[in-house]
């Protein structure tokens, strides 16, 4: 079984192999210049920050659907211990274990690979338990800081959450985008507003998982036409899930890691942004969200803040 | 044995319990106003990122001095598994054990307690191995974002590298703050460079522990004075270690935690920072901050960028 | 609120508190003499040997119910990694995170506490995240080697599997040993099985948990009364489960920990066991199931083997 | 590069791949017969129990030589938790992360490969992140209990602990059978005794690494010869560390579990053995050393019993 022509034929009109140069691993994230950094700074009006992230607990929003993205596992390995002997100042320490994609994350371009490769053309036997990722590891990053916008399909539907068979098209975010009063430019980042974590949040996780709202197929071309730098949402799936075409699984994850080299971030909340972004009348902020800095990680947890 | 009447003096004119209410839980973070982060934004110039988070890995700084603070532990637990069959998109996926405070972290206020209290008064028994931090967990903070000043004591004085038994005192602040040209104020983040993490990178996790420079007991009351939001420095002990006054462990610790409510950040690389300062002619910058909200953590790491 | 009388009455008659002198850690434990192996090893008649059990995976049996008690993540650190150069012998190595409880093991006596006290009247403030168990971790218990005898309740009953609302009593296991025709006697290791675990084996962990058959509240004055060493089963509350008495939680715990200092196990796979038993007409055995011996543990893992 | 011509002959001489038919996993455990056991349990003269493993904690024998075989990290999930509310029955729970062959432990089969190829002419691929070990994994054991032989070649040689650089010979082994007066025969479990662990009780984990005592090259045939069942030691690196022969690293490895399919155990505490079998004039014993039944696990923690 091989992947059909329909998405090869996208593949091609979206890839970005070689565009930064051969050794290039950070894919679009190339279009954040400094230009683009000094607008996205420009864009803060009032100084309202807006967290994007789920809080880290045991229990959080996998249900073992995925073997191995555990729930963090959050432990004390000192509470109160007084060091240096009785009376003395005293500290608490603590540890976690937990799947590196389950919550609010990034996927690092090598998170999927297909036909054998990554993005960049690298072969995708470069990761390795031993090495993790060789090449475009999340901690290649660096930093990611630009202009957020964000895409409220659902409130621009009037809805507070798609129907878990809703696939998000162009002509969807072209509606957000014209609700928004805003224009997707070179180097932005992207939230897709799909109201989806709303599940999540209520305790339904089995829910939350899927049947789920998310990209369409067509999406990567959108995005690809106007040279977004990432695009995250508020999903476990990111693409709609089910798949829209029989038997194709994970077309957008392979267009957008391997091809575009686009990085996509799940489980974001966007809850209290969508509230924040219609009070201000503005969908456009400053957005840092830089990912803890695992070396060789196929992805990271993030902490996202939006800055209106 | 308790703490001295040297510690206690400090304490009292330092001490911000109530001043934010008493169901406070997030202290000096309460200066960052909305018209700050308004201004930290207009700081930006140039639009150059500088990360400050060491990479993530179990080569990692800890060298098994502080028990349970272990190096991370990352592997991985799916490479390029065709979930759907064979041929389909292939995904990997990571995992992580690490100790919170192991490396580029916050603390969060209930990391130190003394005299059976941490941070407004509440009482230290409130953090327990079931619920954590039961007030001023690090998921508490939401988000930081403020205006940076890096103080380069270190390059101030000529030096790559402080010595081991050099105390930062409010005299060194000063003659930084001289060296940057800069003014700190109310709701900055001032980051301290001792140089003592160039050990670290050298492969001397031994070194890099202790003897260390850090701050001195004097320099709580001069953060305070200045409604510092927050200091963090390249170090893992944060003040000098040992410490200046015979058996009294820790005192700036439980000074900015307990007394104050200022977090802590330790094991910061302030190393590219340095030279980015120095080439840019400015030592102010947009700090994007936000650790990882860890509920009810006593700290949590973090991946911050300075934005000049 | 507090324990009820009909508690505190049969506490004082099954208390062992002081028996083996005050400084004593192991209980019921110090039952299994030398004289006892000898007899353990006579009762091998064929040399067959069966695993206790369950494998343990990620799909473990812990639904997420109790909180902490996570199945076993175990990944791949290395492998066949060339640890000295291309065409050299390679080593793969793996890790897991888990709880000590998780899957089959033996709680050790301080896993449970109730008014303040844990087995020989120790104060259960003597856990704490830092030492964990001061007293009767499962790391004193050093060996666990003797008669084990198979009170296979469900057998006798001519059933697969106890319903989830049968409390096994004194009477129970009375019929259990007449079908088995084997007297308990001091020092022995009595395994009792209810079948429940078949629940869990065909993958319904939830039904696995409760409501599940389990011991009596009257059943530890009949262990108590034989001077039985430790017992076990293949369950995973142990006890009857909602419990016999209203608002009586775990009463079977704390008179088996608590007072007798008796350990106990759960989470057994007694199902091939069974069968052998009722194959080679004996329900006597050597028993070997000594724990992980985890520092101040709780509870251990076991891998025990019964040998006819 | 290649192994050397030396490595293949004795390969040649000692391979059991197909002796046990092709489809087999446990390799020379299937020495074990019942016949055996009964013998095995017959030694028992005292009823005097060993136990032989390390206790687990974070303060472990590993110092980061080996990447990801990382110590115990035991945390306390639980503390005296009321759970069902005040004044009821509380309970403990603990969690670990540990590297599974980072303490006392057996190697699986799969361990280690060459060529390739792993036990029985299996591709060593057959091991990945996702299943972990698909043939001989450490699950497939099932039950170790055998008679136990202890070899003590350090005190044969009237010494506390071997030199580092003394590699154990078959000569070395026949001494120490005649000190014991013992004959070592099919099925049987060898102990070495080195006396090297004495450097980890000691606190020297750097020492007791390496320069390691070990198993010469020539052993293997040696076991080979008396069908051993299997052969565990106290030492971390099993065989003479550095190696014998110039570039051959972990030959006696390669040999013992590719090609004769035997399991190796490491890191065993037999000084409390070595004393108890001196004062029982008896070297031989039933021995009880199941371990944990990782599915898939290339190696496993044990806690092995001698029963004397």
């Amino acid at each position: 079984m091989s992947l059909p022509t329909a998405f090869h034929d996208i593949a091609k009109r979206v890839n970005n192999w070689g565009r930064w140069g051969e050794s290039d691993e950070i894919g679009t994230l190339n279009l954040i210049t400094e230009a683009k950094v000094r607008a996205a700074a420009g864009v803060v009006h009032r100084g309202r920050r807006v967290p994007l992230a789920l809080p880290l607990h045991q229990d959080g929003i996998q249900s073992g659907l995925i073997p191995g993205r555990v729930n963090p596992l959050h432990t004390m390995v000192q509470i109160n211990q007084e060091l240096f002997g009785p009376g003395t100042v005293a500290t608490s320490d603590d540890a976690v274990t937990m799947g590196l994609q389950a919550a609010t994350h990034w996927d690092a371009l090598p998170h999927v690979s297909h036909s054998g490769r990554i993005y960049n053309g690298r072969p995708a036997d470069s990761i390795t338990p031993h090495t993790r990722a060789r090449f475009s590891g999340i901690h290649t990053v660096r930093h990611v800081v630009s202009r957020g916008v964000l895409l409220d399909v659902a409130r621009a539907k009037g809805a507070d959450r798609l129907p878990g068979d809703h696939a998000v098209t162009p002509e969807d975010l072209d509606e957000a985008a014209e609700f928004a009063g805003v224009r997707v430019e070179a180097g932005d980042i992207v939230l897709v507003r799909t109201g989806q974590i709303r599940l999540a949040l209520s305790g339904d996780r089995r829910g939350y998982g899927h049947p789920s709202p998310g990209l369409s197929i067509r999406t990567p071309e959108w995005f690809h036409a106007r040279d977004v730098a990432a695009v995250a949402n508020d999903t476990l799936t990111f693409e709609i899930f089910p798949p829209e075409v029989a038997d194709l699984w994970m077309p957008v994850h392979a267009l957008h890691l391997v091809e575009m080299g686009m990085p996509q971030g799940q489980n974001w909340n966007l809850e209290e942004l969508s509230t924040a972004c219609a009070e201000e009348r503005s969908h456009a902020f400053l957005l840092c969200a830089t990912p803890e800095p695992f070396l060789g990680g196929t992805g990271g947890p993030v902490a996202p803040v939006a800055v209106l």
